[in-house]
């Protein structure tokens, strides 16, 4: 062993004792009589100190040449420091040095090495190992295995047991694009890496398994959207005789034992609510409730006036945005045209100021007098000193802009608070979605969710108003975790596959080992996975997933530490079997 | 829920309770006037009993309609039964049905669902969902998540840090054959799947990580031996300022800890074996020392006489199988046959009988006296009543013959027995092996192997003879894992490269990122990887690694449940710009 301690643990409790440290050099300071150097490694920093007056001469000499993340190792005695630090744990000593040895030099390295870093994003990532050496980094990752081996040890305790499924599985084009793996056994075929085990952890619930979790990487070959990886993490899950209640008890369970176990945080009851009533309340199906600014319909009390502008929308609906009433001209104007850029896309804002005095100020007291005022900020929940910021248009167009707005608004105003958690359910998701391109329906969740019986009757007349057994946990705005119950009916299966536009021939060749299982006695099942490079990413109070991923690709898909992918020999095509085109 | 309870708790305690319970029909007996139904679920078989007299007449009925594999969910009473089992946890009780639901019904599976079945090895494959729910292959997939847990809770307790590292890396042809797979945005370029994280892992260190660990899938393309699977699973370690000696003693802990905790069974200090003592005293670097027979080397007590056979060896070398000497001609004209199958390949087998009245009785009674046998006996330990059996040859060959037959005799002696543990380290492994068909050494472990720094000054002169900082777990008589102290100085590493056969352009093209890294103050660091598959397969009392893994693939490479590889659309290879051959 290279180290008798660690550069995080030494304090006055150790004054006098002689220890072995290893550590990378953090920084030096050289004054000519005297050199402090800052000992690193993952667990702290230790300050070393080199005296002229009691550093024998060659290891003095030899602290003189040593640079910024030269790997080191010194022994000396633990005295205590003359000006103490008490920001460090350590702080209250220092190492006089007897014995130096350079274990390894370094180049300067490309970036500084610091909480704040003068590097940015693209030559962090090319010295990634670098980065990791910076406390935000670092510690992230530590956050990642504690979070981790909790979900492991409550799921293991709760009965699941860990099986590991295939990585080399079949190509199915329905969903997402494949990547996928040429045989060079088998020519001309395929593997496909997996989107997820859905089918396997089906089949585990048909095999018997009947609490089945995996954490597990999945794969999706899509163009990269910021902070979208093509090779991402899931807690995935499946329990056999349940019904959807039990489900969402049992995540609710575990999503609580997180929030407790790692952030001390004590969560009640998660809220559900229905995807319909998220649609109209929040604009969007993964509602941040850290805050309120439900949305107000308002077409009962705005469009019985002359305003043309709502008279013709779809839909009116405003938030009350918490003690704005005060917001100045220029500040409701930066509001205006914020919604007005073309990511937002409205065409314009009416707000009215809810006055201490009880009175209303509005951009349209032209067309509407204060009763009609009054009526929409009880409609939005206004109070005295909010200011109601209203929109119109296409509802769904204007619900995904209100809640666009509602998110800046909240930001703006520091609502979004990252030591704050608020979970809830969202549920009774559509089963299918129409999709304009293709012109045929979708599965909103996936070909194996299981639509509600109640709604059973409108699946040839009505499809799109089938509702599903499908939930997904939303936490701070984000959908964490997403599942459904399934389909464990060959015939209903079939029937789905029918409804998605899979000939009778492409449901057997894709889907076939899951039709034929159905046939031996499938239970019914349901389950759901976790994204978990997002949960740790909110679970840290951050949103970039990118910052809590060891390796990350950049959105080419590209490591450009390893400069991966890149091209191979055409001996390995050949006995692949396969050319470039 | 479906259910109240499962198919495994009720007892003689609950009686007179009402239950619901739901699971599959294992086995039904229909007397006429009472029908008895074994209802089994993943933790074990109740007994159900419908009696025309207490049953509802509609259940009676229905009950008789029910097949094996029927998914059912039944409400009833718990009572005593008449004639109790004892070999059955639930023996005691029986479950008078009420209601009966048929959840779902079965074809009649193609194979019997019992801990003994009739269906071969490529059946239960095609159907291993159904495979699943037999006792033996589902306690083996629940044994293998408990072993994963306590590897998980043992690391993580220790401070090692459970970092993911990617899997779609970059092809390094060096080693095994790489999986590849197509990137659609990076045109002619292709991703590789890991044959192990052993890259990222030193990157990890060098970024300070100083502990850690993975449980993790690894991919070879490689014709599939026996056994062999092309994805298999790693628990990847790695840790950074230690030597060989806390590598050793932390993964002894590890080991030590599982077989304690998993099968109670207490290990002393593991016994270290140099590779060449390994190979000398059993013919092979994972010998299985659950019992002795350690090789005698006769050369100076055997080339003295006229026997030619023996005259003309490079190596004489026997064992002593305890207890043999009575075996009769037959049955050791048995044994002569076994090593001259071309398997072995052992043109003949010398054996000596040692008495009980201490004389001695051989095959070459004609060339050596009573005091030659003895010194024979003296050389292979051999007692009164053991069988000395003796090959000859190229030392080489008669090594690996000696070692093939001290397996086999041990195995008809039954002394390899599954409850018996027998870890020990093998160290010292030469650094480079010379492979004859391509001319040039290779890296016995891998080319990140640091030498021996004593034997540095042989790897200009003799590099056949440089041993490494590496070293083998073996347990049983199998490698259950492997590591090494790596290199972790620029030059030493390229130096190696070069050693290895790699043009400069070939290292820096492959590995110039870890190159890169070296310059950036690397630590020492080393690690090992244990083979998850095996690891578990021998801690489960069993050799056959398929056996523990939920879904495994044949010896083709194909999954033949979900029938993949299989052939991919024009479309997805456009995408990915490739064409078949």
């Amino acid at each position: 062993m290279y180290r008798s301690h660690d550069c995080g643990e030494l304090n006055a409790s150790n004054i006098n004792i002689e220890v072995t440290l290893a550590g990378w050099v953090q920084k030096s300071r050289d004054k000519g009589f005297m050199i402090w150097v800052d000992l690193r490694d993952r667990y702290g920093i230790t300050q070393l100190i080199f005296d002229e007056k009691r550093t024998d001469k060659a290891v003095f000499e030899k602290a003189k040449s040593l640079g910024r993340e030269f790997v080191i190792q010194v022994k000396g005695t633990v005295i205590e420091r003359e000006s103490k630090n008490a920001n460090m744990a350590t702080g209250d000593v220092e190492i006089l040095v007897t014995e130096l040895t350079v274990l390894n030099e370094s180049h300067t390295p490309p970036f500084t090495i610091e909480d704040e870093t003068d590097g940015g994003e693209d030559i962090r990532m090319k010295y990634r190992y670098l980065d990791i050496r910076r406390n935000p980094v670092k510690n992230n990752l530590l956050f990642r295995h504690k979070v981790s081996m909790e979900v492991r040890k409550y799921l293991s305790d709760q009965g699941f047991c860990d099986v590991e499924t295939p990585y080399l599985i079949k190509s199915t084009p329905e969903g997402a694009r494949d990547f996928v793996v040429p045989s060079r056994m088998n020519e001309g075929q395929f593997y496909a890496l997996p989107q997820s085990p859905q089918t396997f952890k089906q089949l585990l619930m048909i095999g018997g398994m009947d609490k089945y979790f995996q954490i597990v990487k999945c794969f999706r070959d899509e163009d990269l959207r910021a902070d979208r990886q093509p090779e991402f993490t899931q807690i995935d899950c499946e329990m056999a005789f349940v019904e959807q209640e039990d489900i969402l008890d049992m995540f609710e369970g575990l999503t609580r034992h997180l929030l407790q176990e790692i952030k001390g945080v004590t969560v009640e009851k998660f809220p559900r609510i229905t995807y319909d009533y998220a649609m109209k309340t929040y604009g969007n199906d993964k509602p941040d409730i850290r805050f309120e600014m439900k949305f107000g319909e308002l077409n009962e009390v705005a469009k019985h006036k002359e305003f043309p502008v709502f008279n013709a929308a779809e839909l009116v609906v405003g938030i009350a945005a918490p003690g704005c009433a005060a917001y100045t001209r220029k500040e409701i104007d930066a509001l205006i045209d914020w919604v007005k850029r073309p990511q937002v896309g409205a065409s314009g804002m009416v707000y009215v100021k809810c006055e201490a005095d009880g009175t209303f100020k509005s951009s349209v007291d032209k067309f509407y007098d204060q009763e009609d005022l009054k009526n929409w900020a009880e409609a939005t929940n206004a109070k005295a000193g909010d200011l109601i910021l209203i929109l119109s248009g296409n509802a769904h167009k204007v619900r995904t802009q209100l809640s666009a707005l509602r998110m800046e608004v909240a930001t703006r105003l520091g609502l979004r608070k990252s030591d704050e958690f608020a979970p809830l359910w969202v549920v009774d998701f559509p089963l299918l979605e129409w999709d304009e391109e293709s012109g045929r329906y979708h599965a909103m969740h996936h070909p194996f969710t299981s639509p509600k019986p109640e709604d059973m009757a409108l699946i040839d007349t009505d499809p799109g108003k089938v509702r599903a057994n499908a939930y997904d946990m939303v936490l701070n705005g984000n959908e964490i975790g997403g599942g459904s119950i399934r389909i464990h009916d060959r015939d209903l299966q079939s029937r789905m596959f029918t409804l998605l536009g899979f000939t009778p021939e492409q449901a057997e060749a894709q889907f076939g080992f899951l039709m034929s299982a159905f046939q031996y006695g499938a239970p019914p099942h349901g389950g759901l996975a976790f994204g978990l490079d997002r949960l740790v990413a909110i679970l840290g109070g951050q949103e970039t997933i990118r910052d809590f991923i060891a390796f990350p690709k950049n959105n080419s898909g590209r490591d450009v530490m390893i400069d991966a992918p890149s091209t191979i020999d055409e001996s390995q095509l050949q006995e692949l079997h396969i050319k470039l085109r």
